[in-house]
């Protein structure tokens, strides 16, 4: 079998004729970039092969020289050597940690998801020879009513540990499916029990480590995302791929304990030391967390197999921490309206707050929660990962490089997270990026390049029209960073949907903007979120400014709040069943909503009156 | 190292010099039986060695030739073959499998543990789309109220499995810890799911298959016999050995199998027509069962490590039902007051009836219960198997050939179980035989041989006077039958632990035997006790005779009826919670009544008036 080797990393697999380099590159650990899933539309997966020759499959991409597309690049019966460019090694490995303000050092608080408690039982004697667990929750009951289960493994070990502590026991306790289980018993030890909170993002996954003092929240890429940028590409690669799901949850699993093992070098602690992994995700990625196939998803009527996961046993789902940890995963509300969404609603309080408000979670999806106290409504709008910059030519993470606010002063100005040079265009960059092309009147409200001008603001490019925002020579990645007429038209898309999915949704209630108290845009944007930028392109409505709050990641901040207060964990799984799910698919003016929201701001004017008046 | 073969059974293993032949035998699989745990007070374990030599141990027996006691002969430095003769070999391989009553073809009834219901859902729609597993539930609750868990198993099935019905699910349901367990989602199924129901003995298991029209029980000898007769043996095999408590395990999940496998060959039924096993036996076996180590129990102040098992997954015990059944463990009482004594509380339905009852279980220990509708008490009493035949020089389990009656007509005439040629004495055999002593002037009140004479019925034997009940010459054994004095003095300790226990218990809540209703015998002594000789020799109360009932297995009974019906499963766990256990081994009058208790009937014969006004 020919051998391949991959540069710089050196690596070196043997594969099968007919293997392509993309599939080679992932069994060799090598990981390159890939956004559509191996179908060679998106142009990530450019590699240079060296030595050898290669298949070459047809496509809409010309290269040059050595250059490839790795998944139209087929290994025939030679020894190949394969250059991967910076441009299209995935930086999945890399764990990025940032620092947050210090937590209590009484931390996590009694009330958290796994407790320990220190007890003084009474020895047995013949007047008191209950059986050994008896005396146990007898002493339990005493500190916290309810009811308490114990796996037949801490059974066998429960006599044993009692004598050997003097009936002073440290009992750990994880709030359980009736009650409470006992995972462990052993010596009393002032250390509380830690826990991990994710957020398992289609496109990234955020966590912090629950600990006394813990000063870290740590974000790494979603290694899932070689298999396609969307939930549906990881379900196809599901159902095309009989170990598919197994990869996937590998997969997962492997970032969370990648999270885990930065977060607590830095915490100075041990696996042992975390007894719960609590995430919350979209539907889908819930799913593949527990090994459970997401193919229903996404078939009509897009019903999943489970929303309302019990209290799992993190060891049996590789979550690498205590190994009698538990694995909490928070509830779903629809098919497309996940746990991620659950937890925005328990993180922004919307059930608990007599005030109207409406969440809007753009992420890789989209997502709209409108409710107050006395109701509560969602639904899912296919934003798609525009936003994200997952789709566009120059889009990128946020992430250090990204272009994160744009401005025009003669010419356009870009600033970059960490002030590092540009590699892209995150969130916050697009929606001044619209902002700017539409004042300075390079795209009409349709979001078209209008015609004239062959210069850097407007010129051809291989897709049509483009506008280069840095060129190869102030940037990072010695290419220009453009915008595309394709790119625009995927924004416009992306932001249509949501207004669109959001105005059906008011009128579904009989509302208006104007009746909401807080309008609440929440994802992973960048800081820099230009308010008056997002109205004047329509992404969020024209309303006093105060009603208009960005909240960052309510996912995580819901996590957090579940795992370190048990009645939120019952208040989550509570509200979860309490939102009305409303399906915008069958809405008959969902279209209608969608198509008039594709402009800059809407085509009804009336709608956005002070961009009207100040254009 | 040397090769020992063991004969007949032809089978060779290595071992160490300095291996016992004992030890060298049970792991060559060959079963020699041993009722000492290997101490070599028993002399049960007699073998000889036809080749080679071996080193003996001193010891209480002088054999001839070629015999040993294999625990006190050492294998050296030869290689050696080992005949094993008959009266030697362990017989646990053996199961015997006898008719009863057949049960219903609508059994087991739709309120037992396990059960199956046939479900019609609605397909999922866009105006219904919840996710699979609520809609199960959903359809659930219509017809049973309650909660409903599942395992990430069953979770990871549960839309496949729907579908491929075609939304027309048979579901099978387990009573679990919160609610209903749903083990299983398939094709809709005619067939009822079957429950086994098992007593697990110290000295012997029996079982039933709860299956539609099952017509056969079956019994097969407990394996554990090998490391000692009594709890306390297998408990100090425990502690002496690490992984002493994994063999009695598997030994005794090794003899449900067997059990098991007869009973499905008889039923013509598989293995995973069968999703739980039911099972009650003494406290020790119960923790054995669960792999819990019984080490505490024989401690002061005896506590047990649990008396409260949750459901558990058969399939991790080893137990060879359906892979994704249950087994249920019945609650125990108290570290010397087992499940088995639940059981019998709840098939006599002490608890439920405003007769005052008094249970009486002689199985290898001896456990009693006084109460009704209004109150509980139960004590243990250190009885030990002499009533079950295993301490006795002749004694036997009830088997076929066991000595069943016995009763003078110028000689003693005994019957046997099957008409056999007798083998030995059981329980009632022994009940008949000591009243027939004392009655015939050949034992004293103390039980003590009375001088004078040297023929069949008394004479001097290797232990003292013994009386020959069947001479070697009309025995199926090929040596005489006898009962000797250490016997008689087994017995009336037995007995007198029995009746003194009763007594104080009685005592303890201001009774006497004349306020009792009911007396009910338990235990598995024959068919045939004969009452008149039970009360002539103390062990029963010279009460009214049709206030004494022989009740048989209700340690089985009991199980079945908690098999069958939810409802009594959760009511015998109330039930092993309020009953009071009272401690005997502390209570000051206690040894007291033992010693009073410890002559035919009675040193009180005013206890015992028609005895005293028959002699």
């Amino acid at each position: 079998m020919p051998r391949i080797n991959f540069q710089p990393a050196d690596r070196t697999i043997e594969a099968e004729p007919g293997t392509s380099l993309l599939d080679a590159a992932r069994r060799a650990g090598v990981r390159i970039r890939n956004d559509c899933a191996g179908k060679g539309v998106c142009g990530r997966c450019v590699v240079e092969v060296k030595k050898g020759n290669v298949h070459r499959l047809g496509g809409r991409f010309e290269l040059k020289g050595g250059q490839v597309l790795a998944c139209r690049a087929l290994a025939l019966e030679s020894d190949l050597e394969v250059f991967v460019p910076v441009a299209s090694r995935e930086v999945t490995e890399d764990v990025s940690v940032f620092e947050i303000e210090a937590l209590p050092d009484r931390f996590p608080p009694s009330e958290a998801l796994v407790k320990r408690l220190d007890l003084e039982l009474d020895p047995p004697s013949l007047e008191d020879n209950v059986c050994d667990f008896d005396r146990l929750c007898r002493a339990l009951q005493k500190r916290r009513s309810g009811n308490y289960t114990a796996s037949p493994q801490l059974l066998r070990e429960l006599s044993g540990e009692l004598r050997d502590c003097g009936w002073r026991p440290g009992v750990t306790l994880s709030a359980g499916e009736c009650g409470s289980e006992i995972l462990h018993v052993g010596r009393a030890d002032s250390r509380r029990p830690c826990l991990l909170a994710v957020d398992v993002g289609t496109t990234s996954l955020k966590a912090e480590l629950l600990a006394p003092g813990s000063r870290h929240a740590a974000s790494c890429y979603n290694s899932q995302v070689i298999y396609g940028p969307d939930v549906i590409s990881r379900i196809m690669y599901c159902q095309q791929n009989d170990d598919g799901l197994d990869r996937l949850q590998g997969m997962v699993v492997g970032d969370i304990n990648r999270l885990l093992t930065s977060l607590l070098e830095r915490a100075e602690l041990s696996r042992s030391d975390v007894w719960a992994c609590v995430t919350a995700g979209n539907t889908t990625m819930m799913h593949l967390l527990a090994g459970i196939s997401p193919l229903w998803i996404r078939r009509e009527p897009y019903a999943g197999s489970c929303y309302h996961l019990p209290p799992l046993d993190a060891a049996a789902f590789g979550i690498d921490i205590n190994a009698k940890g538990k694995l909490y995963c928070l509830p779903s509300i629809s098919g497309f309206v996940g746990a991620d969404i659950s937890a925005g609603v328990l993180a922004t309080d919307i059930a608990g707050d007599p005030r109207l408000s409406m969440l809007i979670d753009l992420g890789t999806n989209g997502e709209i929660v409108l409710g107050s106290d006395e109701f509560m409504v969602c639904c899912s709008a296919s934003a798609g990962p525009a936003f994200e910059g997952e789709t566009s030519v120059s889009g990128t993470r946020a992430m250090p490089g990204a272009i994160e606010t744009v401005r025009y002063d003669r010419g356009l100005k870009c600033s970059t997270i960490g002030d590092k040079p540009p590699v892209g265009i995150c969130g916050s960059g697009y929606i001044d990026l619209l902002a700017v092309l539409m004042e300075e009147g390079i795209v009409n409200k349709s979001g078209k390049f209008l015609d004239g001008g062959d210069g850097c603001m407007r010129r051809s490019g291989e897709d049509g029209c483009e506008c280069v925002v840095v060129p190869a020579s102030m940037s990072g990645v010695e290419r220009d960073i453009v915008i595309t007429q394709a790119d625009i038209d995927n924004l416009l898309r992306a932001k249509a949907a949501l207004y669109g999915a959001a105005n059906v949704l008011l009128e579904s209630v009989g509302m208006e903007w104007t009746d909401l108290d807080r309008i609440m845009l929440a994802g992973a944007f960048g800081d820099k979120i230009n308010k008056e930028n997002a109205v004047k392109i329509g992404l969020m409505p024209d309303v006093e400014r105060d009603r208009i709050e960005f909240v960052g990641n309510t996912s995580l901040q819901g996590v957090i709040r579940a795992a370190t207060d048990e009645k939120d964990y019952g208040l989550v799984h509570e509200l979860a069943k309490d939102i009305t799910y409303f399906e915008l698919s069958t809405h008959p003016d969902y279209m209608q909503q969608f198509m008039a929201a594709k402009f800059l701001p809407h085509t009804k004017t009336e709608q956005f009156p002070t961009v009207a008046a100040g254009t």
